[in-house]
């Protein structure tokens, strides 16, 4: 990048704010997965009038954008591939309006979901999102569509959104959507942003729905001889109705490593659900002997209920620990990235599971399932050595069935996370038919492809080639 | 249009199924609004084929399609302004697939609101919807991004799509969303086309998701002095907080006008409020405590509950008595369709239902204000009588003068009904930033515009004229 384009960010965002050692660009080359891609200067713009300037110069003088907020997108969604720009946006961070009895908010993108959330509290409310809410921010949750293991009751952000300020590719600031709860005035643009990846603009201000917090919780652990008793179990849940605000299928692998790593004492079997519900305290007790109930008639091999905090706290945290468990579950292996949040219809989810087994017996590697099984959504962790090239061969074979049998099975290859570049090549699969209407959208919002390029759906088969060559080169 | 191009139409949806006698074109010039214009020819199509070869003959041969179901909507959405073709949806009416354990159904556009939800009782579920649901297509709700007074709870038809098949202008058959309950597979084109109106293709499919009935209801009517009282307690029962099923606002105008038509023996006072909460039963009784100490801390009058089954469905009958109850309110005016469904943050409708009176006052003419309060949605009725040129002039004037209001006060021309034609122009004024975005998105999907034209904002000065010359002719 020529050093006349720099001088001219440094006059819109001033000089602290644009970064170009290569300690700092370095930082900014990757997220939280397994891509690296150096870019040419990182900025950290404070108002949508800076970041309107950036974006109208970058469409002057064909320079890539890459807006990011913290960086824990798992799928390379903010490495700037192409070089250019990466913007961070972590410096917007003022919640600019609380409009409790009206039910939203309005917040920049770089407002941390929790202390969001520890905002709302105050008022008895929150807004559901990922299990990286503790540094998540809420623009790359709009622009991921997050969500995480209470969506089966509270919904993904995209729900939340009622509308937003968006810096457009070509440096004009447009306003979507409204401040009502509800509203019919046109193409839903707000709700479009939502799964975006920041290859549509830059989104400058979320308006946000808020909900209210439940009075009381309670969790299940009931244990299951087979995975398709689990399954079983769901459905009947679900059916009954009862809809939890949580629902976590964990198999054997990851009971295992969650055990070694933590110490949870969860039983040795071939399936754990933990099953929280919420609501007014008497709802809960009610909804809890439901679930309970439920349980026994599916079959479980026991089933024990909690509504101590402590308890609570402790199995929550076993499973969150999932993804530094199982890091600990093998000396010699590390978990990769890959296939990380496939969703298929509840139902299916025993299926799932089952068959990822059987690929992972096929490749002779270690696959680890899990899951907000109430809403179909599964994670695998592929347990490698990465600097073993044979590894990556299995892997790759391996994921592309695992997402073969997603898709068979009615799925979708990402349920919470977002594209970003490790799905994209499966995603033109997935989404053939609409693929078509999503690129006349990217082509006529940024026609010079300054926005995030390179993301979701705009690959080619030799970038594929030279993406490959960073990853295995890693 | 030629007699050939009615030829080729009867070869793709077979004779019966194409009409053309004038009273048949007659009875598609219109739906539940003002507008009307006769179209060429009416279709019946059966198939998701059908549609697609129709729309593919429309694109090469230039002639407008639009899409129609039950014809409920109160904007002029479905009529055909430049002649063309009207398809009505009305046989694609299968309930395609009941997934409900996977919280979710797969159904034709032509589907009865009122239809689906008595299938899904069956398993103690439900999908919210409009208050013409007994008539309603899920298409045209769809379409519009339809909901009713329950949408502070449960939300507006888009919250509950996860996926659709749409024909686009083109003719190609595609693909949006998914069968999961949450994806972040790219652009959420799924949300985009609810409220596109039938401007960016015809939907032919749609994944909905289901949510579980309440175990039981009960309604509060509380009196109040004056509007302000009425809606600062709607913001304290917000903020407690309650979330109500139902929160609708009665002024004295409608109050009046619904006693006189069905002797419900309301108060006559300034403002009324009809409180509905659901939840397990329990749960109800708790909600309705709360809400009846939120009243009288708010200075109602008086306030009464009921959980009884008939004096619920009487009150609820008396509000949805309304319009017609308003038709009879005086003997030569009737109730006329303009600015009928505004919606604003909650906690400013008292300030709208205000300002409304004030404007009818300045105008002369009465405009009866009432309205889902919970969700901030207004509903206005202008009385007039429709063969006056001066009752025009001074709707047309008053309905303006509504809207800035709305404008200012952050709202939007329409919450829950949709632009079509009769808010279009205001449409222009509220989404001025984000027209551009809808425009590339029109021109790039429909080049030809051969989708329904003419509607939402694809508006010229010249059409305006022609418009009023249509309604000011009626």
């Amino acid at each position: 990048m020529d050093q006349h384009i720099i001088d001219r960010l440094r006059e819109i965002v001033g000089d602290e704010n644009v970064r170009t050692t290569t300690a700092e660009l370095y930082a900014y080359s990757t997220d939280a997965g397994i891509h690296r891609s150096m870019p040419d200067a990182v900025l950290r713009p404070k108002i949508t009038e800076e970041v309107a300037a950036v974006v109208k110069l970058a469409n002057e003088l064909l320079f890539p954008v890459v807006p990011r907020g913290a960086g824990t997108a798992l799928c390379g969604h903010c490495v700037p591939v192409a070089g250019g720009v990466v913007m961070d946006l972590q410096r917007m961070n003022v919640i600019k309006e609380l409009h409790i009895e009206d039910l939203y908010v309005v917040v920049e993108p770089g407002v941390i979901h929790k202390d969001l959330n520890a905002k709302l509290k105050e008022y008895g409310f929150f807004i559901p999102g990922p299990s990286s809410g503790n540094v998540a921010n809420i623009g790359g949750m709009v622009a991921t569509n997050a969500s995480g293991g209470n969506a089966v009751k509270y919904g993904a952000t995209r729900d939340y959104v009622l509308g937003m300020e968006v810096v457009l590719p070509t440096g004009e600031i447009a306003r979507f959507g409204s401040r009502t709860l509800k509203n019919s005035a046109g193409y839903q643009l707000e709700k479009l942003m939502c799964g975006m990846e920041g290859t549509l603009g830059v989104i400058t201000e979320v308006n946000l729905r808020i909900t209210p917090l439940p009075e009381a919780t309670a969790v299940a652990v009931a244990v299951f001889e087979t995975l398709e008793d689990a399954g079983r179990c769901v459905s009947n849940i679900i059916a009954y109705p009862v809809i939890p605000s949580g629902l976590e299928l964990m198999s054997r692998v990851c009971i295992e490593a969650v055990n070694k790593a933590v110490c949870l004492g969860l039983p040795d079997e071939e399936a754990i659900l933990l099953i929280e519900v919420d609501g007014s305290s008497h709802d809960v007790k009610g909804q809890i002997e439901k679930v309970t109930d439920v349980c026994k008639r599916s079959g479980s091999l026991s089933v024990d209920f909690t509504f101590d905090a402590e308890r609570k706290e402790e199995l929550w945290k076993g499973r969150k620990a999932m993804i530094p468990a199982l890091s600990k579950y093998h000396d010699d292996l590390v978990t990769v990235m890959l296939a990380d949040d496939m969703a298929v219809p509840m139902s299916k989810v025993p299926e799932a599971v089952k068959a990822f087994q059987a690929i992972s017996d096929k490749y002779d590697i270690i696959i680890a399932s899990y899951g907000h099984s109430g809403d179909g959504n599964l994670h695998t962790k592929v347990l490698m050595d990465p600097t073993r090239q044979s590894h990556w061969d299995q892997a790759e074979k391996a994921v592309s069935e695992i997402y073969e049998k997603v898709m068979d099975l009615g799925g979708t290859i990402t349920g919470e996370h977002g594209v970003g570049m490790t799905k994209a090549p499966f995603f033109l699969k997935e989404r053939e038919s609409s693929l078509g209407v999503m690129k006349v959208i990217k082509k006529g919002l940024d026609p010079n492809n300054i926005m995030n390029p390179y993301k979701i759906m705009d690959w080619e088969e030799n970038f594929i080639a030279r993406l490959r060559y960073h990853v295995e080169n890693e």
